[in-house]
């Protein structure tokens, strides 16, 4: 079976340039422009980003950022989490896989996952696995917290 | 000039009923569900929510939050301040003034207001004086944090 390959993505105009298409567009990418047009930055292969490419066009996205334990305040015990945020697959693209492909790389690394998604996706991410936590406001706001959790892993009580 | 009143919400099941018109309906208007029908709460008025009625339909509603100093990563000196989400005025009373009207009561308290807002709004906050932040990913990950500042405070250097 064919399965699109997900590449870590290397931070250059070229990239910033494809981020535009997608929605989720924001402060972070307008910052690493910031910093490329400052030279703080080139080529920078250390960036939250991985993505599927279909030739040379990025058609799907998404971040990940590994959240220190002293941080975590989902999960039992308390440990180093992935925070998953702007998967996004282009219109055109999507129903394919490529979302799925993403979150799956996710899981690999085999630690709990954390998701605030911006749609109406709930279908998808229960799919995958994820569940969402019970709320608390203190800590949630107004974000609606979606969790999965590897084996040995649960809910903070 | 007439100016729209702003109300602190009784939590109970008609406004909940209500909240199902908004979009960014979620987990926190769940949870406040399961705690109706487990008598935990009722009309409780400690809500986080504040909103504008014409008539006796909710048109408009935020949602504010004060959070304690202590956990403050975005002002300088380092403070309380409101965390505003959930700004949303239904299809067919928006561009009126009640947003701004919300916004304008939420400054009232006269402290430093953060938000993210979930939707492509970035002329009517600027024009409410709300600035971004300069992006940190390790705090700010997925979002796109506005702040407002009162008088006599700053960005976090």
């Amino acid at each position: 079976m064919y399965s699109p390959k997900v590449e870590r993505l290397l931070i250059n105009y070229k990239t910033l340039e494809e981020f535009k298409k997608f929605k989720e567009y924001g402060l972070q990418e307008l910052s690493m422009l910031e910093d490329l047009q400052a030279n703080i930055i080139e080529n920078d292969s250390d960036s939250p980003f991985y993505g599927i490419y279909l030739g040379d066009k990025l058609v799907a996205r998404m971040s990940l950022y590994r959240v220190d334990k002293k941080f975590d305040k989902y999960f039992a015990p308390p440990q180093d989490y992935l925070e998953l945020w702007k998967l996004e697959v282009l219109p055109g693209f999507q129903s394919k896989g490529y979302g799925t492909t993403l979150v799956e790389y996710a899981k690999s690394f085999n630690l709990p996952i954390k998701t605030n998604p911006r749609v109406k996706s709930a279908d998808f991410w229960s799919k995958m696995g994820f569940a969402p936590v019970t709320y608390d406001m203190k800590r949630d706001l107004g974000e609606n917290p979606l969790v999965w959790y590897p084996p040995g892993v649960s809910e903070r009580p």
